[in-house]
């Protein structure tokens, strides 16, 4: 493996001022991967976002076809960067060299994905108003606006995601779409990564002759470096995958700044899923299967993974789901975590289910797990709605493959213990049809839960489209209104700007009243083309 | 007048559990009105937030229809409500009945106007994405989502729009227009007022059958009631007009909540105006008469008020816009002032101003101000680029009918403080074309700086129509990618909801497949009626 540089990018150049450096750790054996990687200092931290805010302009006047290119370019040069990036990544995530290509596949997708919405311009939200000169009693003027990129963008990526949320995926892309510069704060557990990934970001900025001071990667394993960049004044906004903890301090930084600026924070959740009678009568043990796949994906390491099961155990079918379900558990081949960190606390939150006294263990992986390799069991737990009632701790997510079965005696515990659930990323139901017009008030409440609704499937596995919603009211996300995957995340970096009365060739082509764009746009009230 | 019975109103219901109690004051004598209004309780702030919050699933699952009567009738019922609002609201502000008038004129027709947004439909941004059940290497889903009301909200409306930005202003009306409920505490400037609208509402609920508990409207003059409403837990956002002071001790409480919540303050801005060559020598007098109407209209009392204007001491017609602003100034006859303490901060302003080493007085009005009426008299005063740079202090708004010439001596020094510039609502520029292409460098600048840039027009006076935007970076607003005029204000109140697999029976008629309400939605990345 060629060894990393371990220096914070700055735009076209590199720097290390302090002598504290770290080194990425393989979790499958703990051994130290070549290169040591130094923390940035503050001087460099103000460097990378006092150069971005200096390139800001001349990147936000970029035509969409040069930010169209540039996403277009990262995604070519990715691929053709070869297999170093996921090798490296790999090695600091204990992930399969297969599940890393499927990520760098996911992540070329997604910028070009978003390079064909830029293209296309009508993400923008162009609005006209018509000037009426002779209206009574005020003349109308006329009135114009659109979302503009709002500055330099912080973005701390998710370590689960070491290739698709981390330096290429969607907060820097959509950042890069919007004409936003980009300071990524590197992931520690992943350094290496980061640093391949922003050199291909480096290269495809000097290709398309764009401003180097656009991009810069900077490294820190202390909340120092973090709370520093979010702090910085010239800062526009900040992007956040992890944990509630972390989330939570940022954002609390943020809002305390004399001027606070938005941090996204993408927090994980319980992602609960409830099996309606119907469903469970007619295929308890393909949905047993379903459901121990998704919890067992990638370790149990998704954001979305299904932390709880809510049914009716009276329902038929519900003894041959949980018996399923418990044999695929025991059948599970531990396998590694992320790093040591999540591991040790992974098994420290078995630890406190264990002796939960609202809770039974039903069954865990068969195979002791090697904890010099960070290998976790799976475990499958079970309660019931008094126990739930009695332990709203149970609602904590656990980061890991561990999950609770939840033995409701009602339909109305269904509901009450939705209502109790606080925001999550997802919520799915099994069903019937007919389950779903019986259980309409279900629906009702997860409506208000939960940023996306799976009938019939299983939260983990995002599609990157259009229509994707990956947020949720808190602690799933801080911003609700906002989602950190599919297109709809570009609207995180841009504020509307508005025009009245002004020149017609001073405009952004955007608003320009003969449409050169040729774009949607809303004139007048009406959708127009 | 008739009495008014100064009790919170929780949806049918009224209640008053403490004897603390004020009364509205006529500015114009300082006489009590009649009324004595109670302070509200916690327990009332609790029973109004939990009664909203049982009524939400109720009024956001009405159809679009209904939610457009509603707003409809709210703007009949205003109409049909008689003078006694009007005559309220002069006396509590000092408003002539004219600009009462108006101002009901105003929130009439915003309630129309989002009644026409919510029958066409369109506003919910329904995307929908096909599945594809044979997709290598996994199947994709069929995915769609569409903005869904988020839950009660806090109103807090401004004290200077008392019909147009108070119980009866676009936040509420917005709100509605979602299908969120309603908790408005009052102002307590014009308690009168906001009972008179209450009741409007109340009874426009009443006519179209929809369930009490979606408005209410709650006293109080001490911090207490605020924090208390924004602390609620089962609030889901909150909607505040007002000062920077006020604003961000809200915003902090919202951020600092277990659950956080959205705050969107509006709270003015300086508002600059640059004045570039060509205009000055074109039209300087005409200027300045459009400036210091803009400047003195409402007294001074508008959150886009023009607080300072730029230009080029050297330019030819300086000297006479100078004069000419000048005299007019001179002329202005003061006014009365909404209440007494906006008018004792604007003495305080003008005596901070009247004592800065950077600045001079350049003219006042001629007639001495009547004290015991709150009369605010208009000043200019005037700084060089030196006193501005030495004094950055003089860039802090002072509520009232005071504004600043700065005298600059290059288009480098325009630049220089259009960079140093806070967020602001607006920036004005006058100018040929030929101005606009000169300084384009200055137009990239205040992109960045403000929320509305208004080419050879005054701030004051603000367009309600689909394209406008009230907002801007902070201190004009704590959530920029906002605004709180206009119908793209309701996106404050609702969040992309997504549902997977769904079945098309069970979905939201905005995203069913026949397009039932003819809609016009993203289809598989695509715009699509």
């Amino acid at each position: 493996m060629s060894t990393c540089h371990g220096l914070q990018i700055l735009g076209a150049s590199t720097s290390a001022e302090l002598d504290d450096t770290y080194t990425g750790i393989d979790p499958r054996d703990g051994s130290e991967l070549p290169g040591a990687f130094h923390e940035a200092s503050d001087a460099e931290i103000d460097r990378a976002v006092s150069a971005a805010y200096q390139a800001f302009d001349a990147f936000r006047t970029t035509t969409a076809e040069q930010r169209a290119t540039l996403l277009d370019t990262i995604a070519d040069t990715a691929m053709a960067a070869g297999d170093e990036l996921l090798q490296r990544a790999s090695a600091e995530t204990g992930h399969p060299i297969e599940r890393c290509a499927a990520e760098r596949g996911r992540a070329v997708s997604q910028a070009r994905l978003f390079a064909e919405m830029v293209r296309e311009g009508s993400w923008v939200d162009a609005r006209i108003d018509h000037a009426e000169p002779t209206r009574q009693p005020l003349p109308k003027p006329d009135v114009r606006s659109m979302q503009l990129a709002i500055g330099p963008i912080a973005v701390f990526g998710a370590s689960n995601f070491p290739i698709a949320i981390s330096v290429l995926g969607a907060d820097t892309i959509s950042a890069f779409a919007a004409g936003c510069p980009v300071i990524v704060k590197g992931h520690p557990a992943h350094p290496g990564t980061c640093e391949i990934a922003a050199e291909i970001i480096r290269t495809a900025i000097a290709k398309c002759d764009l401003p180097a001071d656009i991009f810069s990667l900077i490294h820190g394993r202390s909340h120092r470096v973090g709370a520093e960049l979010v702090k910085h004044p010239q800062l526009a906004a900040a992007a956040f995958t992890g944990s509630l903890k972390g989330g939570r301090a940022l954002f609390d930084i943020a809002n305390s700044r004399p001027q606070p600026i938005p941090l996204y924070a993408e927090m994980g959740s319980v992602n609960p899923i409830f099996i309606l009678p119907g469903a469970m009568t007619e295929r308890s043990a393909q949905i047993a299967q379903g459901y121990i796949d998704s919890l067992t994906m990638g370790v149990g390491q998704f954001c979305t993974n299904p932390g709880m099961v809510l049914g009716l155990g009276e329902a038929a079918g519900w003894k041959d789901f949980r018996e399923s379900a418990a044999e695929l558990v025991r059948q599970h081949e531990p396998q590694t975590m992320l790093h040591c960190g999540i591991h040790y606390a992974y098994q420290e939150g078995i630890h406190r289910l264990q002796h939960s006294s609202g809770l039974r263990q039903v069954s865990r992986s068969s195979r002791e797990p090697d904890e010099t390799a960070s290998e976790a069991a799976c475990y499958l737990f079970e309660t019931t709605a008094d126990g739930l009632r009695h332990n709203p701790e149970l609602y904590d997510e656990v980061f890991g493959p561990v999950s609770t079965l939840v033995n409701c005696s009602s339909p109305a515990d269904l509901e009450e213990f939705a209502e109790q659930l606080e925001g999550s990323l997802t919520a799915s139901i099994h069903g019937t049809e007919e389950d779903l017009r019986a259980h309409a008030g279900l629906v009702r409440i997860l409506e208000k839960k939960a940023g996306r609704l799976i009938f019939n499937g299983y939260p983990v596995g995002l599609e990157i489209c259009h229509s994707i919603h990956h947020g949720g009211p808190y602690p799933a996300t801080c911003h609700s209104h906002f989602t950190s995957i599919g297109t709809r995340c570009i609207n995180r970096f841009v504020r509307p700007v508005c025009y009245q009365d002004w020149p017609d060739s001073a405009l952004p082509p955007e608003l320009q009243e003969s449409n050169p764009l040729g774009i949607t746009r809303i004139v007048n009230g009406k959708s127009s083309q």
